[in-house]
This record gives C-alpha cells, sequence and structure tokens, in this order.
C-alpha cells in the first residue's frame, strides 16, 4: 500500500517508486524499464502480440476487489490469449489511466505478482489520469517450434474439449455484490484472481488441436466464435458447470479462461493431460458440416455471453 | 463516419465493421485481426517493444480535434519511441475503452492512417467502455543489423543534437484553444497530427548516436531524462523554436515528437542528415562530465516540462 495514503503523487515520483518494485524477467543484451521502448532478445518461431484492458466499473469493482486485484486480472487475461494460440507469454507492457488518489502501488503489485507466476517480464508502459482507472496490458509471446493454434482451424467431426468447469467468476461476482462470499472464497477468488492455463495450451497445441479458443465471455459465446471462424457448426452435449456456480453462469458469465479446444475424434486427450499432470479436460461437443449449426443436447445454443454494448452483460442481438 | 450517428453499437458489430476497414501488412505466414493473438514473423535483430496512451480531457480534447486526431497522434507517439531507439516500427496493437457514442469509426481512421503512414501493421485489441476515450497503443519495432540507442549512452563531451525546431505543438493548443487558429493552421496542424521521425532515428543511429530520447515532454525535461540516465551534465545553448512558437514552449510544451540525441564531437551530422534528403538538425548543446549541471546560456535550465501529477502541465520538483 501507499504509505501516503491518497496524498496525489507526481508522475516522476509514482514512476520512480514503481520501477524500483518491478523486476523483468532480463536475458542477455535486454533493455526493459526506463527506456523509449523495451529491448528484447527475440527466441525463434513466431511473436504472439495482443492487447486486454480493464476499466474500474465494467471488469472491476473497487468496492468488491483491490487494484491488485485487477491487475491480476487484466495479466491473466492477456497470459490467457497467448495460451489459447498454443504459445509462452513472455514480455509484457502496461498503460494505465488512474484517477488521482488510486493505489497504483497496489496495481502494480497485481501486474508483477500475475507477471511473476506466469513468468512474463513486465518491462515498460505509460501514465496518466483520467476519471477511472483504465489498465491495458499488451503481450508477446512465442510458439517456439510448436503450432500455432488459431480459432479457425476445426473441422466437422472434431471433438470440442474444454480444460474445466465454468462459470465460477459469475458465481464469485453475484456472491461479492450480494456480501454473501467473502474475498476468499473459491468462486470471488475465481472472479478477482482468475487463472489461466498456458500448459494447458501447450498440450493441447502438441496433441494436435485444430482450433482453440479462451472462454472469457461465457461458452455459449466463445463457442460460437471458434465455430463461425471454422465455418463448422457446433453440437455441444456437456456444460463443466463450476461446483457453486450455474449452467447459466458457465455458458454465459465470462472471465473463466479455461480453454475450448478441437481435436481430430479419437485423440488420446484425457491420458495426454493426465500424464502431463494436468486436470482432465471435458468433453463438450463436437463440429458438424452445417456452419450455421449451433445446439446443446439438441436444442438451440441459448444465446448467451458477455457482450459489451459498450460494456454490459446482455444477450447476443 | 459512423452513419449511424450517436447510437450505440453493440461490441460484436462493432468489431465487425472496424476489423473490415483495417488491413494489417501481413507477411507470410502471419495473422493479425480475429483471433486470441496477432501472430507475427520476426525478422532478425532485436524487438522493441512500448506501449503509449491518451486520455480525452488530459492529452486530446474532442471540442478542439477529432477522434481520429486522437488515433493518429497516440500512433505517432508509439512511433516516435522506436525512432528513437535507432529502430523501425513493425507492428502495433490498441486497447480503446471508450464512453457510448464515442467515434470509434473516426478514431480507427486515424489509427489506421498514421500506422500506414509509418509502414505499422495495426494487427489487434481490445475495446471496452469507460467515462471519457481512452486510447493504449502497444507497438513492436526491430533493430535490423543496426545498433539499439539507449537513453544511457552519452559521455562527457558528447554534442547534443534536435532533429527540428519545438513549441509548435504546445503553440497551437493554445491558438485551438483561444479560437485563434483554425486546424489546418500548421501550429494547430503540429499538436492534432505530430509526426514521428524514424528516418531521422535510423540515421542518427547510423552515425553513432551514443544516447537518443523523443521529445515529448519538452527539450528541458527531456534533455534532463537523457543526462540523468547518461550520468552526465548538459549545457545547452541552442533551443530551436518552432515559428510562432515562444522559447518557453520549446522548451515545456512537449508533444513535438522530434528527437534529442548525443553524438561524439566532431561527427558529421549535418551533412549526413542532408545526403539522406532530411532536414538539418540543430546542435543544441553538449554533455558535460558533471552528473548534476544543467545550464541553459550559462544559467540554471528552466525546470520546463509536462509533468503528470496525475495529469497537468506543471513545473518540476
Amino acid at each position: 500500500m501507499d504509505d501516503r495514503g491518497r496524498q496525489p503523487l507526481g508522475e516522476l515520483e509514482i514512476l520512480a517508486r514503481l520501477r524500483s518494485r518491478l523486476s523483468g524477467l532480463s536475458g542477455p543484451d535486454e533493455v526493459h524499464l526506463g527506456d523509449d521502448t523495451a529491448v528484447l532478445s527475440p527466441g525463434s518461431g513466431r511473436v504472439l502480440f495482443a492487447a486486454d484492458l480493464v476499466v474500474e466499473g465494467v471488469h472491476f469493482d473497487l468496492s468488491l476487489g483491490t487494484a491488485a486485484d485487477a491487475g491480476w486480472k487484466v495479466v491473466a487475461a492477456n497470459v490467457s490469449d497467448v495460451a489459447a494460440m498454443g504459445g509462452v507469454a513472455t514480455h509484457c507492457v502496461v498503460g494505465v489511466a488512474a484517477a488521482p488518489g488510486s493505489d497504483l502501488v497496489g496495481l502494480f503489485d497485481g501486474l508483477q505478482a500475475a507477471s511473476a507466476a506466469y513468468g512474463v517480464g513486465l518491462v515498460g508502459g505509460d501514465l496518466s489520469r483520467a476519471p477511472v482507472l483504465v489498465v491495458c496490458v499488451s503481450i508477446l509471446g512465442e510458439t517456439g517450434s510448436g503450432p500455432t493454434v488459431l480459432r479457425s482451424g476445426a473441422r466437422p467431426g472434431d471433438e470440442l474439449w474444454c480444460t474445466g468447469p465454468l462459470g465460477a467468476s459469475a458465481a464469485g461476482l453475484e456472491g461479492l455484490g450480494s456480501g454473501r462470499l467473502g474475498r476468499d472464497d473459491p468462486l470471488a477468488r475465481a472472479y478477482l484472481r482468475p487463472l489461466a492455463r498456458p500448459a494447458e495450451g501447450q498440450l493441447a497445441a502438441g496433441i494436435g488441436a485444430s482450433a482453440m479458443i479462451d472462454i472469457s465471455d461465457g461458452l455459449a459465446l466463445d463457442a460460437t466464435r471458434l465455430a463461425e471462424e471454422s465455418g463448422v457448426g457446433i453440437e455441444l452435449d456437456e456444460v463443466p458447470v463450476a461446483a457453486g456456480a450455474s449452467e447459466e453462469q458457465a455458458l454465459g458469465g465470462g472471465e473463466d479462461y479455461e480453454l475450448l479446444f478441437a481435436v481430430r475424434a479419437g485423440t488420446e486427450v484425457e491420458a495426454s493431460f493426465e500424464a502431463a499432470g494436468l486436470r482432465r479436460p471435458v468433453r463438450v461437443g463436437r463440429c458438424t458440416a452445417d456452419p450455421a449449426g449451433r445446439s446443446l443436447r439438441g436444442a438451440p445454443l441459448p444465446p448467451l455471453g458477455w457482450v459489451h454494448d459498450l460494456g454490459a452483460p446482455a444477450r447476443q442481438g
């Protein structure tokens, strides 16, 4: 916490204090904080590059969680994007727009904690003021010699698998909002400190996943996105629901950051994950040849999912 | 312009419309918009990585300029960061937090215009709502086989050069704010559509610049930053002031995005720039051995410069 409480600090003072707290993971000949850009030594393979932002009042509520939670979440969301390509996240930069008195030290603690947890170097950024806290993280990753798994490669007949149960984050938000759950409850934790699944993404890529997406907006919407990009239909027959969550939250709540991937039918998915010491994925359905097909247990897939209009949870239109 | 005026659009509709407008510069085997991350084919050399954000009411005022101007400016600021390393910007991603009714089509037109002008592929991003428009661009660049020029390499005796006159952006903001200038006035243009200097940065690197920084916060503050990072003193004896601007605006106004570089005394700077068809830089002073030295024409360097507190133009210290 900032020992000066809510007294405003100048940007230079804040940057100097934050810089001393951050420790990018430097390779030889690399330069991180303190110059116009970070200087990185690229590995072989392809470079992955993405951005995700979180906004106070939209993605987080400082009456329910802390600035550190917001920092954790935006890094996890970015790592999840890289995981959904089968890649390894390596470096990130952060743009912060903060209201005067924002807990920037807490925010950077959360950014740094998640970066360290996922082995990502936090190597630069920018800071300004704004009426609410906005945190935009951009992430770099690489695929090494492995394949890159796009959203668009699923084929009719492929099975669809999900790396874990869904809906915990939405149930945690609901429980925190009603005061029913404390922040250490597992559901609250799933909302405040979601986990990305990089090992699962790399393994899915390794066993030949034809398409993959991270479930950031609910299974219904993200499965639909994968189907649209691949030009296939989807038949879901199983929704993995987290303990304490509802099927509606699993289908539409979002921010779970599990991975949904397609793979050729008959692939030894469960055995491969078990052998790697990872939780068994759940087979949720299959891809079909009808590009308009979207079903759940034989009925039309409910149009659930987090859609920004800009921002509110809403039904798809 | 958005033909639906200020009627809110859903995120999916906006993304679909924007995606059709954007044309990342794709290499072979590259994937840009529409997946979890962009997939890039790295060149040789080092990777440069940075972020810069602009906030409505801080960096731009939609009563003075357009959303397209804001998009242009944030890309130019990022390209300028890469230029200040002697690098070539290659790809960027953008995080946008926008108020309902924001001119997102105009914003993306400006982002795309600047990206195209500097040969940068706009390859991904994220979109949310917020009370004001916040645009965070992250940029990737590379140095190829050339050197990377840090802020920290200046040595006592090196000359300091600036790639062009300063203060036009601050004078343009003042003139727009008072209603004295229209948006096509050159000073207003310098504020609304600033230019980065990538060719100048690469040339400075090529002739052996020992340190470099882009002048985003005024000559006084950015020269001080270069001196601090290099552990040298600076004696300035010339301030290149743009026509229509004041010396105070040149020293403290910011957002000019010219480059300040240090180079061994006697280097053929002017001839090198002329031979490359670039405007002659101005020799503004020299580096000294006293790390505390900060002077302008023999007097203490005025403590001018754009400092976020968070956000307002302010004196240092």
